[in-house]
């Protein structure tokens, strides 16, 4: 294992680049969110599945979908020699939530439930550079039915998403669930004669960069070819301009509602039977949301969402935050994505040789918290603890009965365990620790049955040195009967 | 990385050796006990630290507080080439939440308050021979104080594992904290004139032995050798039956209360000052405990527990469940520990060459929730969703409507999404999803506006293969108008 470490005095002090820590809020304001959407989740009929984190790479193969990252990396290694002999699995963490679900798919395939509905959250790990903000370690938040062939199953997933970002705290109207459908455009190829092989894919790779180019780009990387921003000139397709021409019209068909969203389609998709059903499927997906009370003001067919359009089989889904935000430059801008998802085939077909269908959606976990933080709805509110000083370390247990007693009412508290020579550093502590109130009791106050009870948030800074007589004199400072310690914070707290 | 991977044309859908996966309960259960912990950690101003997974080997080290696992090895690799030339660092998977706490202390010593509480919760692994219930990736939940010399800190996390053990589920009675002091133990050997060096090594390894071996057991192997019990013999450490005493004195001085055995203690160190003082810490921890109302039928002074005094510097503690519970082969059994720790000098001081005291709790996951239910506390409760089943394929969004309807009024509730052709399957689903309702509404039904709402935990095992019209027969069964479903399902759930 770690033979090559070098024997140093003095390790350093520091995660491997990429990784980070989280304290206190970081955590809780996480954990609450995910608690939120696993709440929505559950009542959807999906069970939790935790797997571990490491895998084998056999098992874990390759089919990352985020078309994001294309060249991410797995943190691997070879398992020591067995001892019956022979050489060792290579083992690696997971990079994604959606492979393992493929494996306990494909292992448990007669034990679970058929349709199999399962969310799950947790760390995923990718070996790639890091960058400001770019991590190797990061949440996921995944929600999929495996074993569901109907787009009842999407239409499920879509409303189950909206659902999770209201609970979340994402008031509606701040939200858009746009969704395609990859059969529609297949439908398309097939009519052009350009279905399957490179010409296909060619068509796949343009159509995802429309977000980037626009109409007009996608036509000539379509045909001729194109001068992109940096003066390079990237290749066309080499499609005529009339073979373009419906992968045009498909990506611009959004009308002002489904209805016209849904008739600009199936003109698109002219006399393709498989293009006629994938606008049947939205039009299904369509009429579902609107029994389940989703409109489309939270869930929309919207042609022009191609990301994940080369990598699932049939309808895609993406949540957008609609509502701006300020930039590090000051600078408007809509937040964007934070969730995506759709329909795949092959999850379950590289173990056991049968197409499993499956559909799913990724809740992108620090894009979600991020929005909820910039919209005020987490952060920064939580209170400290309640710090009982010590003024005299010989009634230490003294201070300790008060911190238990303040638990007992239900009062976040503690004792100062530091140092307690120094007073001013108790004070100073007390402000790290964002404590609302403290308490103090010298031998002087436990002579006369009595507590000095400050509070921290009427008396704001005080000067670190301060002495303990100068800072009694305070107006935030109530001296009360011992007994009366809990009524006098709980009034502080309010 | 995976360069040495196999091409095959299935790869096995297995966990790696040792490692597994938790389905529904298995998470929800274990989540729900760790929320109770957290609860009572918060209150008591210990914050949240979620350090990554993943940390430089150099950094982790090897100080293994674990005595039942001295073997344990990591899960380590090598990063590829620095770009800017060199070799990569050693990575590692971390062990315990305790060697990442220590480069956290160290890396952000200017940043965290001081004294530190932090309390951490997550997955740890272990690159060993897995066994029968002994996986390679299994929880901790740590609780630690990191710059608090005094023992107040000490008695503080005492007091807070008696709390979090009985908010957990755990009854007042079912459950004993033992508290002993490597000082007292210290100060006996240095009365003796072993307390350094491969001498005092010795000792600490064979009164590690008292659990299994006894009084008698220790006393032999501290002089002139002992036959265990497969025969072989075990070399005395080789004291004089005389300077074997007061250790012996020390791992049998618990007496019927506190007082009792720290004045048995203090006789057992005689003019020790070492001792003297630790026996000391000893009667302050009880005080305070006292004071914060954590009596000794909760947690109490014992010089017998000796797990782990060979590696903390001060205070030990364990806790052990005193219920009984049938053991594989229906034989009672003591359950036994159920976590344990104490205090350390050395967590900070390889990286910055100072030493900061510390201390802390570690709760075992597995083993609490194994013993919440034994006790029937935890599992197997859970009830399924309501299942909506499917008549009539055309009708997706009308039962898909229904579904949303329940789930608005909290209740789980979820359409079948397999193929419904044989509505046998739907039961059969409908039943592994332990459903306690299910909802059926064929064209029939849906022209008369009524749905049939079937109590199935009434109306129990149904055949597999009975018709619809077999099953309406049966009395769990009730019609009821379509308006009044969300009325009646509710009836139902009580």
């Amino acid at each position: 294992m770690a033979k090559d470490q070098k024997k140093q005095p003095r390790p350093k002090a520091e995660t491997p680049k990429g990784f980070r820590d989280y304290f206190g809020a970081d955590v809780t304001e996480r954990k609450q969110m995910l608690d939120r959407i696993a709440e929505i989740y559950h009542r959807h009929g999906f069970e939790p599945l935790e797997t571990s984190a490491v895998e084998t790479v056999e098992a874990l193969g390759k089919f990352l979908p985020d078309v994001d990252r294309p060249n991410a990396g797995v943190f691997a290694w070879q398992e020591a020699e067995v001892p019956g002999g022979g050489t060792g699995d290579w083992l690696a963490l997971r990079y994604d939530l959606t492979a393992p679900l493929a494996r306990v798919a494909a292992q448990f395939r007669n034990d679970l439930p058929s349709p199999y509905r399962r969310y799950a959250m947790g760390p995923v790990w990718r070996n790639e550079k890091p960058g400001p903000g770019r991590f190797r370690q990061f949440y996921q938040c995944d929600a999929d039915t495996v074993g569901a062939a109907s787009v009842a199953a999407d239409a499920e997933i879509c409303a189950m998403l909206a659902a999770a970002l209201e609970h979340a705290g994402i008031a509606r109207g701040d939200y858009l669930i746009r969704i395609n459908n990859r059969k529609v455009l297949n439908g398309i190829l097939e009519s052009m004669g350009v279905d399957h092989g490179k010409p296909a894919d060619d068509v796949l790779r343009t159509i995802d960069k429309f977000d980037k180019v626009g109409e007009q780009g996608v036509r000539q990387l379509l045909t001729t070819g194109r001068k992109d921003d940096s003066g390079a000139f990237i290749d066309g397709v080499g499609l005529s301009p009339e073979q373009a021409e419906p992968v045009i019209a498909f990506l611009t068909s959004k009308g002002t509602d489904n209805t016209q969203t849904l008739a600009n389609l199936r003109a698109a998709v002219g006399t393709s039977e498989a293009g006629a059903e994938g606008v049947e499927e939205l039009a299904q997906i369509a009429a579902m949301l609107a029994a389940m009370g989703v409109g489309e003001d939270r869930a929309v067919i919207d042609p022009s969402i191609v990301r994940g359009l080369g990598y699932y089989t049939g309808p895609v889904f993406e949540a957008e935050l609609t509502f701006e935000i300020l930039d590090e430059k000051g600078r408007k801008r809509q937040f964007g994505s934070v969730a995506g998802g759709g329909r795949y085939d092959g999850l379950v077909e590289r173990f056991t040789g049968q197409k499993v269908p499956a559909t799913g959606v990724s809740i992108g976990v620090d894009r979600l918290l991020a929005a909820l933080r910039a919209k005020g709805l987490m952060g920064g509110a939580e209170q400290g603890p309640v710090v009982v000083t010590v003024m005299d370390r010989e009634r230490m247990a003294d201070y300790q009965a008060m911190a238990a007693e303040l638990r007992a009412a239900g009062i976040r508290a503690e004792v100062y365990l530091g140092n307690p020579k120094n007073f001013g550093n108790q004070l100073k502590y007390a402000d790290k620790r964002d404590a609302p109130v403290a308490i103090i009791q010298g031998t002087d106050e436990a002579q006369r049955g009595v507590v000095q009870v400050k509070d921290l948030i009427l008396g704001a800074k005080i000067a670190a040195e301060a002495s303990h007589d100068e800072w009694k004199a305070q107006p935030a400072q109530t001296e009360v009967p011992r007994q009366d310690l809990i009524a006098e914070v709980r009034r502080i707290l309010g």
